[in-house]
């Protein structure tokens, strides 16, 4: 039975004190559906959340569809809003970092679509971190931007 | 510039006489904004047209998400209705062949997303048909299911 209902779906509720970018919900129709190759999830982000730090992919093409409500898009230098029926597309290797505000009074849904690659680096510029998640060692890594180890999440500094 | 509208996107217009399947047009926002790893477009179903023949893939997943109008996916043996906020998926490798129609009176739109894998074999159980991608060496071929070379495509059969 291919059919899968927001409510057969997997709902990962993320609260206020999971992450300094704002409590969001995501509905995981892919994983739901048992695919494994990219991620394809509904994310209902409420207003004033970001959907993340500012960050970019070294592997994993990265896309959003617009549902209802809108975003802001920041990327890099530039601001843009996008509203139900656009996209965005974020290709791998790009090195301009990215995220999604809802600056709008009314929760904002859309599509995420990501690939699923065995080994990804994400580089987050703002907050001098890069992570790197590797399938087949088992391992995810912090590092500082030039490398340095040991060091905590980009999502548990002061001020993200 | 990250954001995609229709009218930037380039749109796939596909006529009655293209295909057996009917008329559809496609919003190929992902090809569009540069990404590779998947493909990701709005597909426009009109009434009484079908989205393919009925068919599986050896090695890309699938997923549907509806966005307006209804559409009935046929799976195996089983027909379900998929309306807007509802996902189908389709797991690569899982042997059994799907299609959508669109049985209503006003046109159906969903989202469309797949893996581009370099090499595919796609099997269409109820034409006798395989074709084969390889990106590789540059070749596509139909062969019967059992192998057969030399054999038209599964949508120029009569009756397809």
């Amino acid at each position: 039975m291919p059919v899968i209902t927001p409510s057969d779906a997997h709902v990962e509720i993320i609260t206020a004190n999971d992450t300094p970018c704002g409590p969001a919900t995501g509905i995981r129709f892919s994983d739901s559906g048992g695919l494994t190759q990219f991620g394809a999830f509904v994310e209902v982000l409420p207003p004033g959340s970001r959907s993340s730090l500012c960050h970019w992919h070294r592997e994993e093409d990265e896309m959003i569809y617009m549902l209802t409500g809108s975003v802001t898009v920041y990327e890099g230098g530039t601001a843009s809003t996008l509203t139900p029926g656009q996209a965005a597309c974020f290709k791998a290797g790009v090195p301009v970092g990215h995220f999604l505000k809802n600056e709008g009074t009314s929760d904002a849904t859309y599509l995420v679509i990501g690939t699923r690659a065995p080994r990804d680096e994400v580089t987050y510029p703002d907050h001098d971190r890069k992570y790197v998640r590797d399938d087949a060692a088992g391992t995810t890594t912090f590092t500082t931007l030039d490398g340095t180890p040991g060091v905590e999440s980009a999502y548990l500094l002061p001020g993200a």
